[in-house]
């Protein structure tokens, strides 16, 4: 419905990507993912395309969840003040960034009450009173809610906002501290597959003491790559022990009678999954969607003109296709529309339609069509018989699939940096020999730009210790992801020496 | 997972279906609907199994909604006060009842923002700017969302709440009046469809002058009835004409060039369609759901004792039927737990699931099962093929579905009194005589204590024109439901023997 109005800035040309923060803002709005208008600060609408894209993005995440013992609910949006207060760290985390409810109707309200900047504090008082022993445990359960943070930073649609208009968050209740641990390994596997539906690539971090979750033992992250070098945080998983339990009085009867707090977990994906999705994929021509969260999976274009003599002959092939696609179960669209065949081609290159079908009155004469796929803009000819259309589509869309992930992730891995002790001692040792009298602390300096450096070109993987990371944070502004979460090796500090685990470093959104 | 704490609360057994109230707060808890125990009134927590309920019902109205042509989108929850306040009209109708987010952080904001009530003034200024032309035109959009209402009065679960989440709420804006009127029309016959496929019964009628919707040229209302005779609002269709269009300047440009403003209407669905379902079908068991809204559509209940030498074969005979159920999309769940039969039966019973299968030792002998129908109780033998099975459970959840529809409409319309003049004449004669000095005002409040009376028992269907129409709202407390909305009958009131309308009236939740 708003493609006319979307169409008129067309003509100006999309930004390439390259120039990355025009290009996303751009996009979202000519594909029609979100306007940004609304008259409030950092908060969109999701129009019709963006918001089933969103859909069958979230509709994985469900399906991943449902089918490994999650269960879905819904809690409120409104959370007492005396509730969110209760636990001190995890308030000080985010008491900054609360809108308040102060009044009803004409009337001051005796307790403020909170939006929802995240639901530890509204479930668990309700945990408290449905655990009882510890057959009632695990609980696994999640929901899909919209969420607010009161940013003062800038806001960039989906990624920075005031309203996260689709957290998925899920929270466990555990018998025991391994149950607990064993959980957060399972959660990691269900987000690996969550985001391998979506070949969006990913690094899976520990994250650094000061930047867990507030309140949290131990926080897991996983952060993709923007095209412009910086990373974005998509996934997050805590390990809360017995933290939150004590706070809520969250306990069971074990089996031997025993009074006993619960081990507890959480984990979140907000609609960053969305933007991943557009940021990581999309290209010069528009959006580039995986064939599982496209909202048109194909769309057929007809060739002809309005005073085509074969036209209504190119039009009925083109509904038999269609047809045959959508008894096939395939999201497919004819557009028949008046539109010319060029236009058409733009309109939904731009909307990320993974697989274009052409077809013209010469085809109707040798008896084939034209496939073009979106990801590479490669054509083929195939056979025009609807069951060889349907049986090819079908293979095409597998093998999209296939390429995206393949090309996205060995994009990603060409983006990751790693520096050895060599690589920086030489470069520090070029430093010194420019300045003899220079001192340790300077040549350390001198490591920690040339990290600073490197890390334009996407995120660095080198030896260093939490100390000499925290250093290098204060120096250039750059983030600490964390360690590996899978398999660490040993190393020494490319600052200081001492032995280390690897770290992982960037620049981040 | 909350069963066991639930169960607890089973041995008092449930309140008689004729106590309403407490038969309603009592069921939701018992089968899992909701939790009322969160700390902030007026608002809930949706349990694991009510969630899945409350996602079937939504799926269905989804899906007509998506067939006829209506694309789903989300807006903020955030309304800044400028925006609210700007149709006066509708701000008078929903400003005692706004709860305002004032504070960010630690900050005044600037502009406070309301929890949006229903969301005219948020849509609206995105329509000012979506729409240029008639081609454009017609917009049909709709959202899911959560709304708030600060409710002074008492509240209940799903039917008067301060945090309505899952308000379902359709706009469209059109080029001609008469579209904006059609799709009135349009509206109530998928309203209708919506609710037979819930098994609920309504009427339909257009509200009087004084309880339109704020800021509407008509309002046309779905109601059901409670088992108590008191009637629920279950939907609303309003016809706003260009009143918001003039108000957020929404215009087009028509075939001629001509700017004109949208003729427009909106129509909603709360949560209530939930309580609707649970209301109407309820029994003194517990609930009885219509087969395609139901979480559960078939238990299996195995009927050994742990010492049974054919525990194994019943158990393995029913591990068949459960995987060839659930091959066939049957919602079905073998409930092999340690509980006694009895128990299960109990259990199953209080969610509504609407077919057991019982299978003992002595079934497998006759190559029977039985089949227990949950709306009537019945049971009946199944030969003990898994081919059968599956078929007759096809069959028979659509019988439920059948019968379960008769009957609550035979419920529905035997409490719906249609009161004529010589009723109402007969009993105003009673009255005169026993006062020969009674002036008409006398006579004329009896006929109107007459109807009151008779509301106890449902709805009333009587002649009566508007004005007496009011003065029986403020003699008896009840609420004028309107007029039919499909064919009007002419006739004389019954109170002034003006010409008028039919008017539905009853005591309202």
């Amino acid at each position: 419905m708003t493609s006319d109005v979307n169409a008129g800035a067309a003509a100006k040309g999309l930004p390439r990507r390259d120039d990355f923060s025009d290009w996303y803002s751009e996009i979202l709005w000519r594909a029609e993912i979100v306007d940004t208008r609304y008259p409030v600060k950092g908060v969109c609408v999701w129009q019709p395309f963006g918001f089933k894209m969103r859909s069958l993005i979230y509709s994985i995440l469900r399906s991943l969840l449902d089918d490994s013992g999650h269960e879905e609910v819904l809690f409120p949006l409104l959370i007492p003040r005396s509730e969110l207060m209760k636990e001190e760290e995890h308030i000080k985390g985010f008491e900054g960034e609360v809108f308040w409810v102060t009044r009803g109707g004409y009337e001051e309200l005796d307790v403020p009450l909170a939006l929802r900047p995240t639901s530890e504090t509204a479930i668990y008082p309700m945990l408290n009173l449905w655990i009882r022993s510890h057959r009632d445990l695990p609980i696994r359960i999640y929901q899909v809610v919209n969420v607010f943070r009161y940013e003062t930073k800038h806001t960039r649609p989906l990624i920075r906002v005031r309203e996260i208009t689709s957290f998925k968050e899920a929270h466990t209740a555990h018998a025991s501290r391994e149950d607990a641990e064993e959980q957060v390994h399972v959660a990691v596997e269900i987000y690996k597959r969550f985001f391998d539906r979506l070949a969006v690539p990913y690094i899976v971090t520990e994250r650094p003491e000061w930047d867990k979750f507030p309140g949290a033992e131990r926080t897991i992250a996983f952060d993709t790559l923007m095209p412009d070098g910086r990373t974005m945080q998509i996934a997050t998983i805590h390990m809360l022990g017995d933290k939150f339990a004590r706070t809520f009085d969250i306990t069971f009867e074990d089996c031997d009678g025993n009074r006993k707090f619960v081990q507890q977990t959480c984990y979140g994906i907000s609609e960053r999954c969305v933007a991943a999705v557009i940021a990581v994929h999309g290209d010069d021509h528009g959006l580039v969607l995986p064939p599982e969260v496209a909202p048109v999976q194909v769309v057929i274009v007809p060739i002809v003109f309005s005073r085509d003599e074969m036209r209504d002959d190119v039009l009925s092939v083109c509904s038999e296709l269609r047809d045959a696609l959508d008894d096939a179960n395939i999201r497919v669209v004819l557009d028949d529309s008046d539109e010319r065949p060029g236009a058409k081609f733009y309109k939904w290159e731009m909307k990320g339609v993974p697989l274009r079908i052409e077809v013209g009155p010469r085809d109707l004469k040798t008896g084939k069509c034209v496939f073009v796929t979106r990801h590479d803009l490669n054509k083929f000819h195939v056979n025009l018989s609807t069951e060889e259309v349907v049986g090819m589509v079908r293979k095409t869309l597998a093998r999209i699939y296939e390429e995206m992930k393949a090309n996205a992730w060995r994009r990603f891995n060409d983006m990751i940096i790693s520096l050895s002790a060599e690589t920086t001692a030489a470069s520090s040792a070029e430093s010194d020999a420019s300045d003899a009298s220079s001192d340790t602390s300077a040549s350390d300096e001198d490591v920690l730009s040339l990290i600073g450096a490197k890390m334009r070109g996407g995120i660095v993987n080198v030896f260093m210790c939490p100390k000499c990371g925290k250093a290098l944070k204060e120096l250039t502004g750059a983030s600490v992801l964390g360690t590996p979460f899978d398999g660490r090796k040993k190393g020494k500090c490319v600052v200081c020496s001492q032995e280390c685990a690897e770290l992982y470093v960037a620049r981040t959104y």
